[in-house]
C-alpha cells in the first residue's frame, strides 16, 4: 500500500473548495479541511462545510477566529453597516465585496496547522474569474506566498492553487465528473434560507453551470 | 505640520518591540500598536504591552486569536505537555520554542489592520540573534512577506523590520538613547511573578545588558 500524500485544504463549503475536496482526494491524497470564522455576515457556509465534510468522511477543523471582524472594516461580508452588493463581478460596486487580506491570513493559518499535522501541502482554490476582483487570488500572490511558505519554517510547506488557470465554469465541469453533490455546497453571500440569486457570487455561480451545460440544482429565491 | 505617517507595530509588550515603539515615534511616526493572544502560557507580555501602550499613549488594538493554539502543537510556548527549556538559544533544545509560522499569522493580521486604518506600514522588532533559531525571523522570509504584502490588496503596505541587521545589544543601546522603559518590559517565557532568568530569552536578555554595557534594571528570581 502507498503512503498517501496529506493535504490541508482551506474548506470554506462553496462550490470551489468542495470540488477541490473531491479533487485532492480522487488523486489518493489525505485531505484535513480547515474552515475559518473570522466574523462573516452569516454561517451557513460553514454549516454546508460540515454537512460535506461529513458526507464525505474527511477530516475537518474549524477554528473560531471571530474576532478578526476587527481588522475588516469597510466590506460587506464582514462589516454590518455594508449592504451585499446585488449584481455581475465585473461592476464597481462589487469592490466592497472584498475582505482585505483574508487570503494570506487564512494561508498563514492553514500553513501553521499543515505543519503541526505533518501535511506536505496547503491546498485554496482561487480560480482564473478571481483575478480580476480579488487581488489575493492572482497568481503572482500565490507565486509570492509559495515562497513565504518556504521560508516560514525549518520544514517546508508546498502551496498549491490547482484551479488557478480554470473558470468556475472548468470547475463545475471537474464538479460533474467527480460527482459533487452541488446541492450541498453554499456560494450566496447574504446567508438567507436560499441563494438570493442575485449577488455577485449566486450570478457567478448561474452563470458557470450554464456556461458548463450542466443542471444546476441550486434552489435560488428568484 | 507636516502629516505624519501612520505605522502598525506587531507589539508584544517585550524589550524588542518596546523599543521599536519607541524609535518610530522618535520619527514622527503615528503608531498603532497591534497584540495578539494566540493560546500562549500566560499574560504576563500582553499585561506588559498594555502597561506600556498606556504609559506611552500610544493606540493599541488587543485582538484574541486563543483559538490559533490548535494549530501549534509541539512547542513550549502554547503546548502545556512541553516545558520551557532552560539555557542559551545557541542550544538544540531552545528548538522546542519555536512557533510554527506565528510570524506570518501576526503579518498577516497586521497587514489586513493596516489596510483598514490606512497605516502605510506595518513594523515588527525581528532582529540579527533570532535568526539562528526563528526561521521567520531571517532576512529571506522578511523579503517574502514584503512581496506578498505589495500583493494582498489593491493598496499597498510595505513591511518594515527596523532591527534585522541589528543585535539585541544594539537594541538595548538604542533604547538607552531613547529613554525607554526597561523595567516595564516583559521576555521570560515562563510567565512567573518575576522573570525566571534562566529561559533561553532571559538569558539572552541578560547577555543583551551586559554586553552593551548598560544596567540591567530587570528584577530575575535568580
Amino acid at each position: 500500500m502507498q503512503n498517501s500524500v496529506k493535504s490541508l485544504l482551506l474548506f470554506s463549503g462553496g462550490l470551489d473548495s468542495t470540488v477541490a475536496a473531491y479533487d485532492l482526494r480522487s488523486r489518493d491524497q489525505e485531505v484535513l479541511a480547515l474552515s475559518i470564522l473570522y466574523g462573516q455576515r452569516h454561517r451557513k457556509e460553514v454549516e454546508s462545510s460540515e454537512k460535506i465534510a461529513a458526507h464525505l468522511g474527511m477530516r475537518h477543523q474549524i477554528i473560531n477566529l471571530d474576532p478578526l471582524q476587527i481588522c475588516f472594516k469597510g466590506n460587506s461580508q464582514t462589516d454590518p453597516n455594508f449592504e451585499v452588493p446585488e449584481g455581475h463581478y465585473a461592476e464597481e460596486s462589487m469592490k466592497l465585496t472584498v475582505v482585505p487580506n483574508r487570503n494570506m491570513i487564512f494561508l498563514s493559518v492553514g500553513i501553521a496547522l499543515a505543519l503541526s499535522e505533518n501535511c506536505e501541502s496547503v491546498a485554496y482554490a482561487a480560480h482564473g474569474g478571481d483575478h480580476t476582483i480579488y487581488p489575493d487570488c492572482r497568481p503572482e500572490f500565490v507565486e509570492a506566498m509559495q515562497k513565504a511558505a518556504q521560508l516560514c519554517d525549518w520544514k517546508k510547506v508546498n502551496l498549491v492553487a490547482p484551479f488557478l488557470q480554470m473558470t468556475k465554469a472548468d470547475i463545475v465541469q471537474r464538479g460533474l465528473e467527480l460527482d459533487v453533490p452541488f446541492q450541498m455546497t453554499w456560494s450566496c453571500y447574504k446567508g438567507l434560507e436560499k441563494h438570493c440569486g442575485k449577488c455577485g457570487t449566486c450570478v457567478e455561480r448561474r452563470e458557470a453551470f450554464a456556461e458548463a451545460n450542466v443542471p444546476d440544482p441550486t434552489s435560488y429565491m428568484n
